[in-house]
């Protein structure tokens, strides 16, 4: 499968990276990564390296060739994997990839520093790749961890308002800036990788950043009516903790009865036995429908940036495969 | 004066990347670096550009042109003060420049994701940077992070010991990590931009290590028996809050009786007025005296290695004035 293959050609990158760290963070960073345990136990790895495959995808759709551009895959891996590693102390998650997140496991402090040496990591790569190409993916990388830190910043701050004092236009832009933005910008790098002009690497960015969307839309909805064996964390857990997912900043700024409904559930905090009816307020305000729209015009806006950036369907078929596996997933 | 040049030269880059940043980064990076009050209001800066200032020092000690290594200095600096913001929220300290520290005003998380911008604009000025010597530098201010990361690491775990579970080569090489390491990549990143050879660049950088270290112990000494004008804490506040300094460890492991009254002080949380008794366990145990002859010791290796980087002793002039400032003052 394509993933595996990825991960294949991809881990040994990534381990050099991670293992060229002090003791401390390696244990960290090793533990995060799912390559062992609490206890230093080896373990098989997690994670489904998804912007690396796109990354790869990238390049290969641009008719480059796949190996040069190995190191940066790993490069925007271990920026995705600083991020996570923050982003899990900030909110107080204690659940990522159904293990115990880092920092429950090795301290806020070793976390916030294993984040901080994978950012460093991600950049050594670059910076020590020879490749024309890796200056200006450096540089299109670390505009992105700001958009990431924006789009972190935004959503705790939406976080602490009322129910009633969130605009739809505000998450979904929180949510390009958290999800879309690495995305796009694993699949720019590889349009860089692969020696595209401007716009060419632009129209990767937009597909990149619109398929983003479509599966933070798809991930908000499974949060709530899906499968908890797929998302890894119990059903109705972003309602129980009245997370503004996108589905339910559409229902409360639907102007609906069921919104008024909503709004009042989300401003007392959960209560054995209200998950029930928060789901059915929010289904009945229309955040359902509205979030399987959206993600559907979302993937469409994805394939026309697609069809600019790689005009030939039979060499897209690598990034449109991941588009429609991501937006059935969960990472 | 030198550092005032520094500051006029290098100012407007750190500026530029600064206010590139969304909203609510910015405002913490700009109240971080002193050029805004936790109002808004302008203010002037504060940090006394140590770092960039060693950067063009050894530029120009090498004989390079100077303005083309001023986004490299700016680099330089953001690197320091996204460490800066990251420790103070790990170590909890409130006071930084005689100011409250961003976290305590803005926020941990705010702290937390200012200081991660902090290092991606750092990497993204010398990504965009076209000087043939940008991509090494940003290998080794990569590399010097990750090695201030498991500075500070070590740093808090030994500070969880007890007072006779730690070495003084482990303070000393902790110390050396931590501030060291960085003042040693500014001079081997100035190196580098002046087109110096390997063996220079690594002279330079081992320069920067031992001055730092002299830096460090002076610092530890002032913090004790110093004026608290000059460093912004007030006198003895390192040894009310039991940190094992580089003075501190020497007393402690000095086989002396001193030591074991000391020990015995600092296995207890500080009692007002055990103050005078703990200050003078460390001096009688030899910890004063220890600090100040390790720190000439320092400076006469920085010296050494400063006349292999730089032979001519006219164009180390400002190199050399650096390392006497540093040692004199705290930053």
């Amino acid at each position: 499968m394509l993933l595996e293959r990825v991960r294949a050609s991809v881990d040994p990158e990534l381990r050099r990276a991670v293992e060229s760290l002090p003791g401390p963070m390696r244990c960290v960073a090793r533990y995060h990564f799912g390559w062992q345990d609490a206890h230093g136990t080896p373990a098989v790895g997690n994670g489904k390296a998804i912007r690396p495959a796109l990354v790869l995808a990238a390049v290969a759709a641009l008719g480059g060739p796949q190996p040069p551009a190995v190191p940066a895959a790993a490069a925007v891996e271990l920026i995705h994997n600083f991020t996570l590693l923050h982003d899990d102390v900030m909110d107080r998650d204690i659940t990522r990839r159904h293990r115990p997140t880092a920092w429950t496991v090795f301290g806020v402090a070793d976390a916030i520093l294993a984040g901080d040496a994978l950012q460093a990591l991600a950049q050594r790569v670059l910076a020590e790749d020879p490749h024309p190409a890796s200056s200006a993916a450096a540089a299109r990388l670390a505009a992105c961890v700001v958009e990431l830190c924006a789009g972190q910043q935004v959503d705790m701050a939406l976080e602490k308002r009322g129910p009633h004092e969130v605009a739809l236009d505000e998450v979904l832009a929180m949510a390009e800036a958290k999800t879309g933005a690495l995305l796009g910008c694993a699949c720019a790098v590889g349009g860089l990788y692969a020696g595209a002009g401007e716009a060419h690497v632009e129209a990767l960015d937009a597909f990149g950043r619109e398929a983003g969307l479509a599966f933070q839309l798809i991930d908000d909805v499974i949060g709530i009516w899906g499968d908890p064996g797929r998302t890894g964390k119990p059903a109705g857990a972003d309602l129980m903790a009245r997370k503004k997912s996108l589905p339910v900043v559409a229902a409360l700024t639907s102007g609906t009865p069921a919104a008024d409904e909503l709004a009042e559930l989300y401003g007392l905090p959960y209560e054995e036995g209200d998950l029930e009816r928060t789901v059915l307020a929010v289904e009945r305000a229309g955040g359902r429908d509205w979030a399987q729209l959206q993600a559907a015009d979302r993937m469409a806006r994805a394939m026309y940036e697609l069809s600019r950036a790689v005009p030939d369907p039979e060499a897209a078929g690598g990034l449109l495969a991941l588009a429609e596996f991501v937006t059935r997933r969960s990472d």
